[in-house]
């Protein structure tokens, strides 16, 4: 077998813990899935991710908000000691907001066809994401949550191709993007869901019965990476990854 | 990263352990889902949530109950020690009256036009909610239990905007909101219900197979918080929650 | 928090061990799911409740029968000892013979409307209670079993109103209630059945894999109790509760 | 509590430790339930019990078969050594063919009017039982199996009154019925099913992980019995239960 | 109780432990399932079944084959070595194509009558195992696999039928038949299928966690027989049952 | 039974320690199944394969593509030290891309008849397998992977037809083959896919609890091999197989 060629190159996930996880952060250009139960800490993990690239590195990011108004994230993540709105200021921050994709009427008429709510819901938000993308550049974005929209679509058949036209449409950028979903039950014994397996890379987050709460990473091309599970903690300051600790 | 701001304004829950488990009480004006077997107190825990507020705070407290009518809710009530007859009597304490929500037809008219009748209850309920805010203002409000209506909706696609209006109703007011729904299985694996997602902050509260009651903070947005299950006791005045005891 | 009220006021189960698990018994006025595996005596425990009432505290009991004739029910229990003919020669006891809700056709007509079997069923078996109900003015009341009116109803979202209707009928009068379902699996982990939710207080009695039998309080409003699963036996003279002892 | 009357007749089930199990057998006049998994002998149990009646006890027994014709039940029975053919030359024995309720047509014709197949599978089985017991007048029966019918209605709303008029047939008579049922799935987590709730008796038979076969009283009207689940084996002569050990 | 009469004749397995486990073989005239997971070895244990009688004892041997062509069987059980070829060119082996029932169109006219693609297939298949069984009279049958049909019928209440259809042909032969089918899940835990009850006995294949495989008589009409889970191995000479080795 | 014949060709997996479990490799002219769970290296172990023969034994190899361009598997094996690219300039390896069928409309026409697109997909895709096979006459063949196109068919018996038509597309080329899949769930206890009856041979890849990564081999026809699961890492280079390590 020929030499191996030079790694790819790494973006600091703003979680030195997971950064360690990740052998350095996440690769650039990939769509990466974070899956997770409720109150795992999804957004926080997506804010940490473009507080880092904006506030630190000065890149480009973007948050494609599909379940909250910009002012609830912007003070949500102040607590957390994120000033999103001075990054925006500074113009190294963008929020897109896409809450209207939750609101859409069962039906909808493009011109004298008659289109499917949904599918119009689907094809707003594509489009929303792309002309952002165009006009923003952005080098990180997070898109939080996917499962806002594709709930409407609950059977797998459905589901998977409207998945793959998201993750699509970010790779189709050169940024580098998280995408949150909903895990769909709780337990070891699960459904695997298709967006695990359309993306390039998996973080899955739950909440153990004791408890703790574990970040786990199932899936990431291009990269070695520590396939345990472990531990983190949700302080003051966001998540802290317990990246040398076991959890089972 | 920048400093951490001003922590949120902490509402005692009533409960002295879980507002321990809470680190301090419920961040002003979420809206908090309290997640139970039968039997394990959610509307107890309501009650001396509005309690606290209403006869030791003086904070107009409001309980929207979707299951029984008024006088048999203070009667329960007292028998715990909490005289909510009095509290209403001083303008401390409102009961919204929304058992009707239970009996919808299964079609109506709203003028000439025929809607379902579970659709014509959500709006009922939605406006009820709306006009009696805005009549009396209040700091605290209870809603027991959404689930009176939801289970009128069955699938995840039907049940998810529907719960989703009911929380941002709550939201766009500056009160800060329990509302109580029931769980669907017992056991460690479950399916996620999509109320999970949508509040802000989710209490589970369930009985163990030994007969131990636990509950549990599976989410808090805006706080730090314990996550471990802790058991607690119903006792002649209420709940009791022992925030330093395990149960595994 | 004010003092406690004094409190409600409490009946006997017949059964001296789960009079020590209920705190002294029954509250008056309540309605009370008995929700059990085959063969674990939900109508012996209804039997227990009635007998204790009409023979021994002089209570008026009614027996709503829906899956048995009278006279294979007073057959049966004479077999354990209580001798409901004497009990009704002597006006205590009164039979409610209401199988004929286990042969509903599939549609019937009231007048000129054509109403589907299983509401009407539904409806004369409230007409059956109240009309009883008015006439002998009881102080106990079993209604055995749900099951045999509700199967027809399979869907949560059809049998929750179907529950509701039965409970609040049972509810409006003066009496105490037992209302007995089945439950629809084994195993610790299992859906969870409306009427749990809808009931006042909830039993729930099993057989475990090994063969032992137990009890245990899931809900019992305005009432503290003790909720560990307990082991009981049925003997020759009905069942007998052991409260002291554990299962697991 | 009044004293206890005298027990119900039994009838010698057979099977010496099931006797132990039953507290001296069947109780005279019930319908039993032999709700099995495949290979666990519910066949030869019914066997067993008619041969002892028609055999030793010179009672009138009647095998409803379902899903072999008399010539195969006969070969298969003498192989465990009893002689069915002898009985019936005997007057003491009557095999009634009920296989054709096995090949029903989707729908057929009651004069001139279109009844769907399957339920004049289920009348027809009805007037077959009924003839062949005024025809009779046996003191035992057993009907195996009442899955070569039910399967037919595979939902709980159908299937619940099919199995209701099958052991309501039963009842109507003086005889001591045994009924087989097959078992949907494995393990101790388990759907309950309808004729568990209905029959006035249940035995579970099924073979454990590492291949011991137990059978267990799950329910028993009208007698006190053994509710352990305990070992059998099937020798040459048929099944015997051993009712002092465990297997747990 | 009347002596025994003489054991059924057996036919032997042709797999020294397998007969070990069914005290001597195969009963005469049974039709027997193999029910199995993937890659367990279904079809070389009928290979190993037809290849005893035919090439050790001089048995007519038919082999049905629903899902490859003769010359892969031939190649596959050369490779283990067994020569069907020549046993074919003596006379003593029967290859059935039976193949084009996994290819059968969705509708198909029988004369002028739309018949149901996949009911003709049925029938034609029942049609190629009479004739060739009128025509070669075997002693022996292996019919591999039930599922390439079956799988056409996934409720309960079509596949039934259909399963007992095939039986039954078989059944109504003087051949001893081994017909085998694939199980639907791993685990424990299980749904029980439909020809689990049909057949006259049954062998249970599966892989353990850990890797190691594990035949277990779940059933077998008119015979003693080892019903623990036995180890196995395939090895180049097919399977090779550990008798006497226990697996939990 | 007559000597054992001689083993069929064996190729190299391009994995030594695979190749160890496999006894030497995979059998010349099968087509097996790659069936895993989400990022387990499904593609990289189908790269591997292809590489060792195309780089390493000049052994003309093929991948259809089915989720993604070439660009993207030649940048992703790239990095793990595979050069796919000068491969193809030598004429050794052939991309061909067929993720067309993720796109495929809901409806189609085939010159005036109305097509589901799905069948079309399918149709298309079994046109290139075979015209592609046609001009280059591979010795290895990758599809990665089939779900792309199969999740379109949820039912068992839509999905299995489809299954077999591609694995004898497959099968009737002298290649050998591989063809990935995606697990629909976690655990020990699932259903059964239907490829996994249908493929000749079957590796399973799952991530357990902890986060090990373990391949067992389910089937394998005409071979003997190592059935228990094996740990394996993937590394800069691709998947290393721990072939004499444990995993439970």
């Amino acid at each position: 077998m020929a030499a191996s060629t030079s790694p790819e190159t790494k973006l600091s996930s703003g979680l030195p813990g997971l950064d360690t996880m990740l052998d350095g952060g996440f690769n650039k250009g990939r769509v990466i899935l974070i899956l997770g139960e409720p109150g795992t800490g999804k957004t926080i993990i997506c804010s940490q991710y473009l507080y880092r690239g904006a506030a630190e590195l000065g890149e480009i990011s973007m948050f494609i908000g599909m379940n909250e108004p910009k002012s609830r994230f912007t003070r949500e993540m102040l607590n957390l000691g994120m000033d999103f709105a001075k990054l925006e200021a500074d113009g190294k921050f963008k929020y897109v907001d896409a809450t209207e994709v939750r609101k859409i009427p069962d039906t909808a008429k493009v011109g004298r066809i008659a289109v499917g709510g949904r599918e119009l819901g689907l094809v707003n938000l594509l489009d929303t994401i792309q002309s952002s993308i165009a006009k923003f550049d952005p080098a990180r974005i997070a898109l939080d949550s996917m499962s806002d929209l594709v709930f409407r679509f609950p059977s797998v058949e459905e589901r998977r191709p409207v998945v793959l036209d998201m993750i699509e449409t970010l790779q189709s950028t050169s940024a580098t993007s998280l995408l949150t979903s909903e895990l769909l039950s709780t337990g070891e014994e699960r459904m695997l869901q298709p967006e695990e397996y359309l993306a390039e890379g998996v973080l899955l987050m739950r909440t153990l019965r004791k408890g703790v709460r574990t970040i786990q990473i199932l899936k990431m091309r291009g990269s070695k990476v520590d396939t345990h599970p472990r531990p983190y903690v949700i302080t003051g300051k966001g998540l802290e990854v317990l990246a040398t600790e076991e959890v089972y």
